[in-house]
């Protein structure tokens, strides 16, 4: 059946927009993409995107297939016993990772990350800007402790989901938990 | 020049062995790859392949341009004081990185490792069996503290040198031997 000339509906447009998106973070970095450059190479308006999406933030989420959020649950996270931080968050993001269906979404960016450098700068400014910073800002320590606790986490699941080396592949999530909690902790006390 | 019937020389047998070893490696994992194996598909006899190379931890190292060899830096590195040794490890690891001349094997292996699962089959092994194993033993921690370190430590070059995320991409070495050999230290504290 010929399509042409029919309007298309909103799953069409909603494609259109988040490989619109995806094209525009490569190329102009989290940073630099707005919401009316990415909606004019989509060709909608940009209050349909708005209406679609939600903001750029949650527009990048949705565009890179994060599983969740970090937008939503770091408040959550950051608003529980401080003295329990550390577990909080390796608790969760040991999760994330143990499920295939958030699982597969995160290798595809980790794959990305390691494989190009415009994925890499993308990844690195939404990082920042959106998660690194809130964390630092909410505990009063330097930014630097905040990527501190990034740069563990990322290796745990490395060495874990990807190289799969046997004691961190073959443990469960709590012993994980009980191991890298206090180092979390400890970076982020101030 | 027509080369037919030319004795290859030592720089081809080389290069015949490794490529050899790559495949096999690949193949067969790190521990199923044998020495007398690796000859046979390189068409040299064993004894040749060991004058060339070593055994087979050294032939690893040197096909997959491992910058260092970990085999000979451990016992040095476990050698110096013990309280110190978080420090020693993270000085000596980021020292790597640093050099763009041994960055950028260990950016391919990465990179490798993350694409692809033969080479994080083979990794996995030669980590577990030559370098992790070797550490706890020293140390006497469970092997999933040494896989802790690994850990952090391969968090923490993937967000300095691939990701870049600023505050670790601008640090200099000094400032995260500090922020890190603490880390290292305690999971290799029993």
């Amino acid at each position: 059946m010929a399509r042409a000339g029919r309007r298309p509906g909103p799953n069409e447009t909603r494609e259109q927009i988040v490989a619109a998106a995806r094209t525009q973070f490569a190329e102009q970095g989290y940073d630099g993409a707005t919401i009316r450059g990415i909606a004019a190479a989509a060709g909608v308006n940009a209050a349909l995107l708005h209406h679609f999406f939600g903001t750029k933030q949650q527009l990048f989420v949705a565009a890179m297939n994060f599983p969740v959020n970090p937008v939503d649950e770091l408040p959550r996270l950051l608003a529980g016993p401080p003295g329990e931080l550390g577990e909080r968050i390796v608790r969760l993001f040991l999760g994330l990772w143990a499920e295939e269906r958030s699982r597969e979404p995160f290798l595809a960016i980790l794959r990305s990350v390691t494989g190009n450098e415009q994925a890499a700068t993308m990844m690195r400014q939404f990082l920042t800007r959106v998660v690194l910073s809130k964390v630092a800002e909410s505990r009063g320590v330097p930014p630097i402790r905040a990527a501190a606790v990034a740069s563990q986490l990322i290796g745990l699941v490395l060495l874990r989901h990807v190289v799969r080396v046997p004691p961190l592949a073959d443990a469960d999530d709590e012993e994980l938990v009980a191991l890298v909690a206090p180092v979390v902790q400890s970076y982020l006390t101030p």
